[in-house]
């Protein structure tokens, strides 16, 4: 704040340094004040906005409290000594907010540890056997090679995923291990203790925070999914209430619905994120331990290409294009035709959200579906009445004609998250809703899917046995 | 590969499980060799696509052989001894591909040391003064209230954003300190050592990373947005050359400005890292250490907002929706207009591109715009023209409509790119391009914006005012 005063107020450049000095350290005291108040009110906002920060705070604290434990207890300094420091750090690296992400990271230090503590006793003994003036060179070079090839390994896309961070411990270990080794004689002693500690370190990270209210990051990934597609009926509901009203039509309230959408188109990196977490995590509440992870990646990115027209529209909300040159009943049905369908359109990502949700097989948004194709056909009738267009020229019902041409295409965007959920829902093996009429797979699909639709039902068992075997192929090489 | 065989294969079900186990070891050694040659070939494109990786690689492999001196070096691990390790650690920690990260890492665990070892020290001395069993005990606690407090901190968006490897050091040396020091009780003589090796280590770190072919964020943020915006010019003017042509004139080269755009639409969350990195850099080649790094921010939002559109176009691509049901003579009319309009679109963000690259202010994409607004007036003109368009319903020319209604919403997302890009050519003082006549810049906007535009020179001064003050403010808090 008070650099900003003294930015924009060009006066004080005519006063003396010593002034402004003097008048720095007179405003000092209140910008103090000023940021340990905005401090506070932060703090307390994100506190209130999501508790779970406030446990996991309390819970890191706690595993401090307990590794140190090591050091109070005479018995258990013995064990160890100094190497006791190396379960404290690994509590503060390894200790993550999330279960997987915590997970990830021990079982990666844990591995790594093992692995390229072994071989870096290895390089030891080999260098040894050259003598004493080869032994530091051989050491040396050891260590250049590996650290030049897991550096490099760190950059494919695959291993830089899930495995990052053990191929950091890796060239960590080994450089330890292997030059420190030099020194101290008793290099088998050092890996060995490097092991223990960092094993003991990672398991009370890992069990305090899968004991103590965890955070699961596969559940957070659901939620954001189920969450991000009711963002999107939201604004097409939102869109069908407020599209072409007049400006004293509209509340204040309703408006959240235009920023709410913005949050969907930026979140592919988080959600990719989630998913190579969401795959360290054991079976924990609805969800097992090989869930299909990879295809919320396919539903997100679904969402994100309904959110990109989303945006277009929203462009049309704005009151200077809404003003249409057109005549009244031209407007007056438009109005009519592209409300119904943008509210028939918002129900189906809505009802996909529900069944995702309370992790159900529905058919309700397939039904929803069907009657949103009807609110299209009825649209698509009213652009192809020659009568009523012809008095009125292109240009001034441009706008109208784009929101319904989008609208128009939005229909299949939002069929082909409908199918994803499905696909998910087959995947995962949800239960049927239970207010539903439990049907066979196949007589459902063909009830309820009208018109154009592909083939879902031999279409999902290809891709999902890919998707599964893929899946496979990296569970096995992780362990 | 094995995986996906004996997954598919159904036949193999029948047979018994040590026959399986048989032909699983016979194609052991195939799959194993088809690991490392897929491997090697990923490698090797890896390595082709950017050398830096490799060089960064060894340059990694270097500075671990430099740290390793410290033990092979009689005298220099007389000085340290054990705590020499930290150097070694450090290394392999801060090392980043970009000197930005690195620096950024490496300030951040050098400033957090010092601090969080000072404080342990200090808290261990209040520790001390409370009899042998009062100490642990206040220890457990002090370690527990910091930890908890800086954990929680960690949450706080603009700390997480460029400190968050700080907080997590202090938590990690602070403990160590404290509580190693209860057992030590040279912990003065720790807190130093730690403090020295990790210095040495952070220096060694970043000066290699400097010294040796560096790669600047700054450069590379600046580079991938002019990227972005050449991508969105190729696409605009493929989609020029494409649109409405029939299947067997597309030659398959062309197709790649489809994919292109596609990685600008998920680039917010690499922008915003990228910027967060290059705050830490020095002044390097063209680029001032206040370079004004959060004008690319605003730039690559707009060409998101722009990468949105250009998706939605990108659906009027399909074959299937491209056969228009209209008579000929609107098509290529409508065709003519669009084509035309998309190729001038097109030139504006490569334009605004090429006067990034060479950091010039140029008024050639100013000039290039208002040719734009004349295509977009012909087209609008074209849509007007009621004798055109009567023959036909508006369901049949509903493609083309809203591909030109598109278009003509584009230009007003690519000016707000030219202006963003002008903007940022004022705040960083970019030279005027050679090859133009040099004019004052009142008269420049004067000559070369045409129409509804508002007024930039009015609008520059306040938007850079704020901007610059703000990064100001966060220096100061970074010192």
């Amino acid at each position: 704040m008070a650099t900003m005063n003294v930015v924009s107020s060009p006066n004080n450049e005519t006063k003396g340094g010593c002034t402004r000095a003097c008048q720095y350290l007179k405003s000092l005291p209140k910008s103090v004040k000023d940021n340990v108040v905005n401090f506070t009110l932060e703090a307390k906002k994100l506190g209130q906005d999501d508790p779970r920060k406030i446990y996991h705070a309390l819970k890191v604290g706690f595993a401090i409290t307990v590794v140190s434990l090591f050091y109070y207890f005479q018995a258990l300094y013995n064990g160890f000594g100094v190497s006791a420091m190396w379960a404290v750090i690994t509590v503060v690296v390894v200790f993550e907010f999330t279960v997987g992400a915590t997970l990830g990271k021990g079982l990666n230090r844990m591995i790594s540890t093992c692995v390229a503590g072994f071989l870096g006793v290895v390089a030891h003994y080999l260098a040894d056997l050259s003598g004493e003036t080869g032994e530091p060179i051989l050491l040396a070079l050891f260590g250049f090679i590996v650290a030049s090839i897991l550096t490099f390994m760190r950059f494919f896309p695959k291993l830089k995923a899930k495995y990052d961070y053990g191929l950091m411990i890796f060239i960590l270990t080994f450089a330890l291990v292997a030059v420190s080794g030099y020194r101290d004689d008793e290099v088998i002693k050092i890996a060995q203790q490097r092991l223990a500690t960092i094993l003991i370190g990672s398991c009370i990270a890992m069990l305090i925070c899968i004991l103590i209210s965890p955070v699961w990051t596969g559940a957070e990934l659901h939620n954001l999914i189920a969450s991000n597609m009711e963002k999107l009926g939201n604004f097409l509901e939102g869109f069908g209430s407020e599209y072409m009203t007049t400006k004293d039509e509209k509340s204040k309230e309703e408006k959240s619905f235009r920023q709410q959408y913005k949050s969907v188109l930026g979140t592919k990196s988080t959600e990719e994120t989630m998913a190579n977490f969401a795959f360290w995590e054991p079976s924990h509440g609805k969800f097992k331990f090989r869930h299909p992870w990879k295809q919320y990646l396919k539903i997100g990115a679904l969402i994100r290409k309904c959110a990109y027209s989303i945006d277009a529209l929203n462009n049309y909300l704005n009151p200077d294009i809404l003003q249409m040159q057109t005549p009244e009943e031209i407007e007056e049905m438009m109005r009519e035709a592209c409300k119904k369908l943008s509210n028939e359109l918002g129900k189906v990502p809505k009802e996909a959200a529900i069944g995702l949700k309370k992790m159900r097989k529905t058919s309700t948004p397939k039904t929803q579906l069907a009657e949103t194709k009807e609110a299209a056909k009825e649209l698509k009738r009213l652009l192809q009445d020659t009568s009523v267009w012809e008095k009125s020229n292109l240009l001034d019902v441009l706008p109208a004609v784009t929101v319904a041409s989008i609208l128009i295409d939005i229909v299949d965007c939002v069929e082909s998250i409908t199918e994803a959920v499905h696909e998910l829902a087959s995947m995962a093996d949800f239960k049927t809703m239970d207010n539903e009429i439990v049907c066979p797979e196949k007589e459902l699909s063909q009830i309820v899917v009208v018109g154009d639709v592909t083939d879902i039902d031999t279409h999902v068992p290809d891709h999902q046995k890919v998707t599964t075997s893929s899946a496979e192929s990296e569970t096995k090489t992780s362990h």
